[in-house]
């Protein structure tokens, strides 16, 4: 078994009992387990023209998932693809059909035809008011007389529903659907054939090709077609719509027949908009699933022309949340980008001191790339050495540019142009480190603070901590010692950064997914960076400087 | 290429401007194409706590399908599964923040928390007031200390919509999700990986096999287990979360990943209720595509302890019509089969001569049935004849049964005894035409006008017409020539039979799938009987005496 179900026989009576469990009260079932599967509207009190739908099931949401005020009254459930019994759909009838009558919303296959027309007949022997209407809106098979109904269904129970909501009569409501199965055209698409429960995948359209013109139930398309893309394929379907379609505005009824993804379902409606047919349509429902063929990999597309009663009753709030609603269909709207983008350069300044220590801290990384790079290598792909080294020759080169005078300003224009020179995680880490450093320096924070508040962000940014063989192991003792002094900072930096060589686990970074035993032995190759950093400032008394 | 873009590099630019499009209005995006891909609310004057969430693409309606009132503010849509860039969040940021200030969303992983994260640093530094959450409620991997973000985000986005709209403001919003992050648990299972576009899909879940624990990336799950049905599945997926869940009321978020059809995600919902979970679920969102990985066929589970004030945020409305709603998770409201569908038989009764006309009709077509079956052989499966022959046989069987001296109800009688006996479409039409000729009948219709009344039905429901080569041919005119007598209808119905051996093209029923050079020389079986009954009846003059 392939899908999420337990057997085939109780698919669909667990399903519906699902939907209506996750329903909140809205929605019961008749009881008559297992062969009449009949989902109604729980608030219904039969005083309006009841709506009643249905067929085979695997076309979800369609139709159990379509009950609800504002569609549907009730919904006849059948096996996968297979037309509900005479006595299913008999029950549905009888459980809601109140003195206003029925109407049936039936899709036109013989099967559905015949049971639902029996059904309607047994209704009328026991005084039931029961109209039918048989919906036919596949244009897929032009020479075929008896067309399929497809997704246009749904025109018909959006439009029939907002109608019997607001309490207009059977003969009416009767009427606007058939003039609406009349104006209703579609035609869908597919790169693959659907899986019906408990039977082998059927391996009919090959890569590169579509079929166009199908049906929902897993038959054959009208023909294959070379697939190209998503423009191409809008193109063939909406060069078989033009010819249906009136110069009228059209509704667009854009339906996902399964597992096409939301993105490429975007990407349709974006096509849709590029298409000969774009013009004309100026409202569109979906992308949605709404008549699907249980997991097909493809697209549907309906058109009905617009009139103001058929786009008032489409936009109709109701009740059934899979409804996505009516839009008016347009233009991209786009706003300019917003000021701030581009970073503003704080003018260069002058400071001695600083401008030494900077360098200073350059030179040691520099110094360290090979060291650090072979220390990577036990855990990494061996190029930390090289990132920092990197980084520091291009951060030497721009002493001229920075604004040294001002220590707020620097830390953020050193986050600057690390972010811009070095590639990977730990730029941006570092980019962080010392914008926040910047943030609390303008905010007052002395040196020692400041950058330890860079290290409370990148904490929480990257997710590291302490313990976590990361570089933090050397920074975060080393910032804490610091108002003691730089040499205390250097000791509790080297003593930091060797303690990572008796971590097992690295808990973040590339490092962890690396086991004990590749890991143990050897420094973290960033906390042994700054380690060097303090020792060498401490040696050389370079930031009391600063 | 098998998936409906047209290149990678124009897929998410081209699915956010197919979403725009279809948006109503309600989104825009900003002017950043190609790198930089922001959808904003087009309503919005930034007068509120703006939310900001965003990541790689292919999790959609994540998150650009949840930006609008009640929901999110901004979404930044990175390539598929790649995080967006600095510069992109950045744009969102400052494009939405006013004096309220932004709240960024981000699932963990380390990509989003970055570019999220110096994004964050930059708006600060220009003055934006930026808090920012991560999001972490996968349990798949009980050691990682960062756990993945995955559909409890929807928990976050939903809480935190409802409070920024009802004007909260950061600091409570952000304590509000923080706490939720807390509480949030999420896992997963699929029966297959996803298909990365222009990428080859990977064969590594075999058949009968699940994968229990994956992230939303296409990345391994935690583990392979065997599948073996949907009820075991939610069972272990229940037995992932329970160690992680209070003894208190839970909302769960029922999340399909991509390709599962809706018949799989109601049974799963009823599982779910079945589930050592089930008592413990008072609340449930979806079944719902909210935090997709691609086509993925799977499904996740998220629990989120429910407090009054979240479960008014999670019930409060929004703009997305993707958001599901809220609704009470309960039991299966069942309602009393409606009474009618046993049908109440009539009481038997006495009419010489017309148990004598049905008893005749009854021996004309048992009679026939070699003859029917040979030319049904021609065009079909040959069973015509012994289809007919059957249900005349049971007729006559039943003839002390009928109520013989009611016209009306003695005709749907007959469709009652046909519709039980016989099989196929051709037993239901016939019942058919007998419960409309008798509802005609009841109305007070003579015999010829009754019997037209139950053509025109059969018509209707079958959707046939004369000359689409059916019995209709035979039928339609015999009865149109009927009230002149029999021998009319007789010579009408034989030419009408006749005239079906011209008809190159069946247009309705089994045979309108056949070729002209098949059909072609012999009488439609149907109409070859109906011609057979009224010549016989018109011989012994049978119906004068009915």
């Amino acid at each position: 078994m392939q899908q999420f179900m337990n057997t085939r026989e109780t698919l669909v009576t667990e399903a519906v009992d699902g939907l209506i469990r996750a329903s909140g009260g809205r929605l019961a079932r008749l009881d008559g387990y297992p062969h009449i599967r009949v989902v109604v509207r729980a608030d219904w009190d039969g005083g309006k023209v009841a709506l009643v739908s249905g067929g085979g099931s695997g076309h979800e949401p369609s139709h159990a998932g379509l009950v609800g005020q504002g569609m549907l009254t009730a919904a006849v459930c059948g096996d996968v693809f297979a037309s509900p019994s005479v006595d299913a759909v008999l029950a549905g009838i009888l459980a809601v059909t109140g003195p206003a009558g029925c109407l049936l919303i039936v899709k036109n296959y013989t099967g559905d035809r015949l049971n639902f027309g029996l059904a309607a007949e047994r209704a009328r022997a026991l005084g039931r008011k029961v109209a039918m209407v048989i919906v036919d809106d596949d244009v897929a098979l032009p020479d075929l007389p008896q067309a399929r109904g497809v997704a246009g269904t749904l025109f018909v129970h959006k439009i029939a529903g907002a109608m019997a909501e607001a309490g207009a009569d059977l003969e009416a409501i009767t009427a606007a659907a058939e003039a609406v199965i009349r104006g209703a055209v579609s035609i869908g698409m597919s790169l693959d054939t659907c899986t019906v429960p408990g039977s082998p995948k059927e391996d009919r359209i090959g890569r590169g090709r579509a079929e166009l013109g199908l049906g929902i139930h897993g038959e054959a398309g009208v023909e294959q077609v070379d697939f190209t893309g998503a423009r191409l394929a809008m193109g063939m379907v909406a060069e078989r719509l033009l010819p249906h379609v009136a110069e009228a505005d059209q509704v667009a009824l854009l339906n996902n027949l399964g597992s096409t993804t939301p993105l490429e379902m975007s990407v349709l409606a974006e096509e849709l908009a590029r298409s000969p047919l774009g013009a004309r349509v100026k409202w569109i429902i979906g992308p949605a699933a709404l008549m699907t063929s249980l997991d097909m990999h493809g697209f549907s597309v309906s058109l009905l022309p617009a009139t103001p009663e058929r786009i008032a009753a489409l936009a109709a709030p109701v009740a059934p949340a899979v409804w996505p609603g009516l839009a008016a269909f347009g233009a991209v709207a786009v706003r300019p980008l917003p000021d701030g983008l581009a970073p503003v350069l704080p003018a260069p300044s002058a400071h001695a001191a600083r401008r030494a220590l900077v360098g200073q801290c350059c030179r040691v990384l520099i110094a360290a790339e090979a060291d650090l790079n072979a220390l990577d290598a036990k855990s990494g792909d061996g190029d930390t050495g090289s990132t920092l080294a990197g980084a520091a020759r291009s951060l030497a080169a721009a002493l001229d540019r920075l604004p040294l005078a001002d220590e707020a300003q620097l830390l953020r224009a050193i986050g600057m142009e690390l972010s811009q020179t070095m590639g990977g995680s730990s730029g941006v880490l570092l980019a962080i480190f010392f914008a926040a450093a910047g943030d609390a320096a303008a905010g007052g924070a002395p040196w020692a603070k400041a950058l330890e508040a860079g290290l409370d962000r990148i904490m929480q940014v990257g997710g590291a901590r302490p313990g976590d063989r990361t570089m933090i192991d050397a920074l975060a003792p080393a910032l804490a010692a610091l108002p003691g002094g730089l040499v205390p900072a250097a000791a509790t930096a080297r003593a930091g950064a060797d303690g990572t060589a008796a971590m097992v686990r690295a808990r973040a970074g590339r490092a962890s997914y690396l086991s004990a035993g590749q890991l143990a032995g050897h420094n973290d190759p960033g906390a042994e960076g700054v380690a060097r950093l303090f020792e060498d400032l401490a040696r050389n008394g370079a930031a009391q400087t600063a």
